[in-house]
């Protein structure tokens, strides 16, 4: 089967962890392993990433060295799928030996310049901040601010991704059996002038949106988003609380869950499985062939007897 | 016929302009012009890019930032390779309007851990630095600094290329007429350890010499070099200076020519020619198309008689 995967971003480094090369880089050897393990069961795999940390630093990096010259997200998000995607293709390939070829693909992702997430920004990047430093940054800069769990974030524009102008480069690696990175960090924000010319936009999408839209677009059978919880849970934090093993995808209500960081995914794996067909896999990154086969994770599937997996638990 | 294209600096950046985004793009719209000129006259086009400038920049907003979670040059170098792929992508694109698919590809080039440049740093990146600044910086932080021009600049190890492990998917992207945007900056330099795998080491490759492993490695019938010199020149700056229209490869000198700038040009030019049979040119970024039809800048043929390009100048 055809799988894309999105990483969260425990993939690439733990919350508080100083965002090195050498901790993004055991980080995402975890992630490797995981990901050859999908590759060796005999899945075509597609693997897409977040930046939030990542797109975050590069703009602290460049406000910190000249801020009149420092670079807008869109060239920064692109810096981010070189940075993040150089890593993730060195240890799949070291963890693959060889037995695949991995490429890396920049990636523009077109979104609508009128989508309301750019009069609302909601998509947290950066490091988390106390709330007198978040207001202190909030006046020097004039960035949005928001709660994240304990702390502070920067929050900016997170638009709907409409359309991916490569799918068709994507597709093509993908039949000649190549895996493929792309989308990295949600994808690079353009949006398309009036003369049909490109450029890019100051945002970061939402790296489950458009792994979703990618699956869709690629006609992928799975749509698997790797994150550090190892399920969906009813009632989370509740006196109920229970992870879903499986669940079809009429009874998901994103609205139910965390809008920052579960709702997404729920949004992603309902409408990719509703109008494919497919199935959609959340849970812990280390569980990535359980989750597909079964044993682990949550599923979403179709309906009752119309899903493309396995889902005989044990 | 395919053709290798290596862009210079002039081509990202004019000497001495800020490094901004908008700077960038402005000069990458000239380049993208003279690459559509190129592909609308049915040639297939493989780009590469140099990265001094760029990598330099990243190098001092990664230091001024935290210094202690500093990015080594091999994820820097990843990092230029998304910034200045997407910007040459877009444009190229826009220039294009749609008539061809580009794509940008992450490239790792291994290298050899024991080239002796490692021990004698020679490649240029960053700012251009006075005197007292460079041996400030060069104290500070252990920077190895050389002349360039009238100042100074940091310069680092550069390796020659062996291997471009990539070649493979870049040749099938190329061979379903997809324009490949790789190689940037030099390639991502790698080793290869005892066990197989592959690994960072820091260091910038010289994209001349990596667009010319591009060239062999792909069959490419022309490496053009594109820079802001309009040709190669005999005795440059001496009272006999003349351009030189063409040559036979084993004419060329490469150490009669300036190390950091024309010399691995010539010898880029040469060892391809001399390697393939095939053609290389050397002149300006805006003469792109007149160069590789033999009107503008400097062609090295392999011999008189087997010049694969028409040569008739008007």
């Amino acid at each position: 089967m055809l799988v894309v995967i999105a990483l969260g971003g425990n993939a690439l480094l733990r919350r508080g962890e100083p965002l090195t090369a050498e901790n993004q880089r055991a980080n995402v050897k975890r992630a490797a392993t995981a990901i050859a393990e999908v590759i060796g069961a005999g899945h075509r795999v597609v693997v897409c990433h977040g930046n939030g940390p990542q797109v975050g630093l590069l703009a602290l990096q460049s406000e910190a060295y000249k801020p009149e010259e420092a670079h807008p997200l869109d060239v920064l998000g692109a810096q981010t799928e070189g940075m993040i995607g150089y890593i993730i293709e060195q240890e799949l390939e070291n963890a693959l030996a060889g037995r695949k070829r991995v490429a890396t693909l920049l990636t523009q992702v077109e979104v609508d310049a009128g989508d309301p997430a750019f009069r609302n920004p909601t998509k947290p990047i950066g490091p988390v901040y106390s709330g007198t430093k978040a207001e202190k940054l909030a006046r020097q800069r004039g960035w949005n601010i928001a709660a994240d769990g304990t702390g502070y974030r920067r929050v900016v524009a997170s638009p709907l991704p409409k359309h991916i102008p490569d799918v068709s480069v994507i597709k093509l690696l993908v039949e000649q059996n190549v895996i493929v990175i792309c989308g990295g960090g949600g994808g690079i924000p353009v949006i398309r002038r009036t003369d049909g010319s490109l450029i890019g936009i100051e945002a970061v999408i939402d790296k489950d949106r458009v792994a979703g839209l990618l699956a869709r677009e690629l006609g992928a059978e799975v749509l698997l988003m790797l994150t550090d919880v190892d399920a969906v849970y009813r009632d989370w934090g509740g006196s109920s609380q229970a992870p879903i093993d499986k669940i079809s995808a009429g009874e998901l209500r994103p609205e139910e869950f965390p809008a920052g960081s579960m709702g997404p995914k729920i949004e992603a794996a309902r409408d990719f499985v509703i109008q494919t067909g497919g199935c959609a896999g959340i849970g812990s990154l280390e569980d990535a062939i359980d989750i597909i086969e079964g044993r682990r994770g949550t599923l979403v599937f179709h309906r009752p007897g119309l899903a493309s997996l396995s889902l005989d638990r044990p």
